[in-house]
């Protein structure tokens, strides 16, 4: 099923990142540019992350004796130091998420670069290092996005989506490793109903939705892939959905053969392996496209 | 997974209310302000509030020997007072939700206090006394709205989200006490599919939304949590939908430690705990932001 | 549950109208005012009614010696009259569904009764006598309509969802019953997929799209109610969706003591009842509003 | 229940055809003329097709001694070669699927005949026959589009969904053999969640998805008829849900009497039979408008 399967630590038959992305509410503000600052109940959805959702997953995780990877936008590392102190002390991976949740490829390549840099300024004051890894906001992962990431000598991206395993992306001479997530890890289409963020859908009960990661977990263990979720605080740390996660947590645990890591210990795992010379990536460069296709000026849609 | 759990009355293990959103039709109304008086369909199916819901609940309550809230809007206690008199007649809570379900933070400051004296005028002409309880209708709490609660003497407001306990609101020198419900317990994504409203979604089989409203009662239950439902009598008290509501409340009777109260109840045991340095509820500062966040000025989204 | 249930025949318990909304592609042109000519799949799905479906319905039925209820626009009757000859022979109810599945209340008054005469006019030609009965075109009842169904002398209309069980619409001193469906039981929301008609949902397995109608089946028959689908043929009979409506039926069958009718014949039972002072309905005055509401004169949404 | 059922070769039960649409990159292209080239995100997603779904598809059906039927555009054909030596390789159908995924019933007349003549010039290049089937990207087949494909001599279309078997589809003297899908058999309303397709829907586990597959199969086999699935490999050919897939075809071999086939085979099957005059499809004329129903001038919707 696999054709280029990645020998995990161990001979465990898969890896297993469970990772977060902690918006709070800079999402709510950045999607309603003119009235983000109205939206006072949409504000209170999303500071669950710092009143309950994410001192719930750390204390869980500390308890779990467990380290996992969150995305935070530098926006919300400025706002929210507090929870940023929380995520440090856990000894977890605090990764780059944006500035405000901006979504690059609706910027132009000015812009994104000064977000980007507003974001590793963040970033660094907070932490004190270099961010290693980049989750693009809304998966929103621009034609210029690589080259700046090179460029600032991130470690890796977990924005795509072309592969079941780790690849490498290219921009010139420069290269980037790409650990790619996949919508249907995302916990937003199960939960998710908010008119401010223009998501009226139905609500899946916590056993419904665990079908699905529990689905692509079997698969990814029976055939030696990398399964890497988008979960947010504020949606998937709600009480009833959080005793569903830990209870995923429990059936990975016990089928297992698992590598439970966090993303930058994947991507350095991987890195290594590549350098020596025991596995390689495919390759991918990018951007594929200047411009909107020249094909596309004749009429059609 | 609670970090500051309440102390339930009788050392309950979880606090239910079971609130219900009586809009009748209000919202058909004020969500088409130019076409609402042509929309017959979509005021029938609200209006089986009037002549076959709440009805149907207050019969059913009483059989129980229970008490429930219910929010109104102003506008419907003076269309329909005979409803409204049922809800006294049966004890129940009848508290605000605005006068016409408008939404306040899509409102200027001076129209949001207009039609807020409206509510609370009608309310007190039918009721006799002040109103305890608020919730914003479509849960559009206002930058203005804690102020003016706070102003008018509201004991609780139950429109935002933040947390999984009891909350308290502060603006400048006035506190007002949130009892926080979530859309996770809204009837409206399972069942709602009417294009007057805007809304297109697949209709799930009670047994289906029930797992959602069961499994965080058990959630709230384990966790010592509370358990604010956002119900809708044309919604959830249709005939089948209604037998899965009795079939719920059977199940958290017979689960035991359930303290089953309204939200004034709620509301008058926090702050009688609060009162007396039993409990302290964490405190937030309304509103977060006085205007748009000045980074957006830059190009983002 | 139900305040002023109806005497059923027999000593029934509840009432089931299977009815069918045989729109086939009128719905496609009209909604599509400027290219229904072009949307040639979309003519396809929607012409299985002629090709498919209502021959496999009229079979069925034949065989198991029922009679059912179906809704035609005027229009299907005078460009597809080979399908209402099956109807005819069947012995089923043909009553009207609009001229084209035009939207009553997005029409102006003279334009709906224009329509409203050609579809009379086109029913007449081909059935050979007056409809009975009356659904309104995606249920869009105008202020209109109940004064025009009256003076045309329709026995029911089957638009409205205000009550569990029939009820008399009165406009001046004229009266029309109505046989209340929901949209529970409509099968649009389980399987409409069709950009053409702006529906982007998910589709149910027919398993458990049934778990709807028969849960609505069996409150109906605990609590003395009436049943009415609307269903389309081009929706519910297709193959696999068929044999679940068969095998919902057989469950009302085995279940007993339900009484099977058409609509026509349930509003006869009924008229009966009324006319012989065995049962009174309530009634409700149309239009509830002659123009907006005033109060949304004042800013507001 | 099927009127006129087909008789499938050695006395099979029912048709199965499994038919992909491999659409790579060319939708994330044309229904984002303006800024395809900058959704990297959605590219990679379906560029997934490339890199992991096709080749997946391709060694398990060759492990199965299976080949079956890809619709590919013809732009996806000159930039992705390799996929398609995969596809030849392995000894499938490979058909077309328009240019670049244009909805030629929103081009003009002129426009589609240019895309068409492209889209045939790529296929002829690089697989050195005409192309026998054509299926319309989006199923948008236009008021041309029989002309031209009759005008270019394909065997058979697979766009239109008008009944359960084979249907033949007449444009002045000329015919072409309709193979109806459907839209319950098409992967996207389960499983797709992307803002740059303008679909927000529930994610279904594989499981619920198969559920519909199946029940649609079941009835095939009860009833004679022929199973046409529309599934994209960077959709269902995800390791899960490629599993699921996998399920459902040991199902269906397990269940015996079932004939497996490329969509050519079958149109060359049903060919066979009319030319010998075993079997005599329904005939359907098309367009059967020449323009918007001027019935529509008359104001209404």
């Amino acid at each position: 099923m696999i054709t280029n399967p990645v020998p995990w630590p161990n001979g465990a038959r898969c890896a297993v990142a469970m990772t977060w992305d902690v918006d709070i509410d800079s999402g709510v503000n950045v999607y309603n540019p003119d009235r983000g600052d109205t939206l006072i109940n949409s504000q209170s959805q999303t500071r669950y992350d710092v009143h309950a959702a994410v001192p719930r997953i750390c204390a869980f995780l500390k308890q779990q004796g467990m380290r996992q990877t969150f995305y935070v936008p530098g926006w919300c590392i400025e706002r929210y130091p507090a929870t940023i102190d929380l995520l440090l002390e856990g000894g977890h991976e605090v990764a780059l998420h944006g500035y405000l949740h901006e979504r690059p490829n609706e910027q132009s390549a000015e812009d994104e670069r000064y977000w980007l840099e507003l974001a590793i300024e963040a970033f660094r004051r907070k932490v004190g290092s270099q961010p290693l890894g980049w989750r693009a906001p809304s998966f929103a992962f621009s034609k210029h996005s690589l080259g700046y990431l090179i460029e600032r000598g991130f470690t890796y991206d977990s924005s795509l989506m072309g592969d079941d395993v780790p690849y490498m992306l290219r921009h010139g001479s420069g290269k980037l490793l790409e650990l790619p997530p996949d919508m249907t890890l995302d916990d937003w289409p199960h939960y998710m109903h908010n008119r401010d963020f223009r998501f009226t859908m139905p609500i899946s009960a916590p056993a419904r939705a665990m079908e699905v990661f529990r689905a692509e977990f079997d698969a990814a263990w029976r055939h030696g892939g990398m399964w890497i979720s988008i979960w947010h605080p504020y949606v998937s740390a709600r009480l009833a959905r959080f005793d569903a996660v830990a209870e995923l947590l429990a059936y990975m645990q016990g089928k297992g053969g698992v590598w439970f890591a966090t993303a930058a210990e994947i991507a350095n795992h991987v890195g290594d392996l590549i350098a020596r010379g025991i596995w390689t990536p495919r390759e991918e460069v990018l951007p594929a496209y200047d411009s909107p296709l020249p094909e596309l000026k004749r009429g059609s849609r």
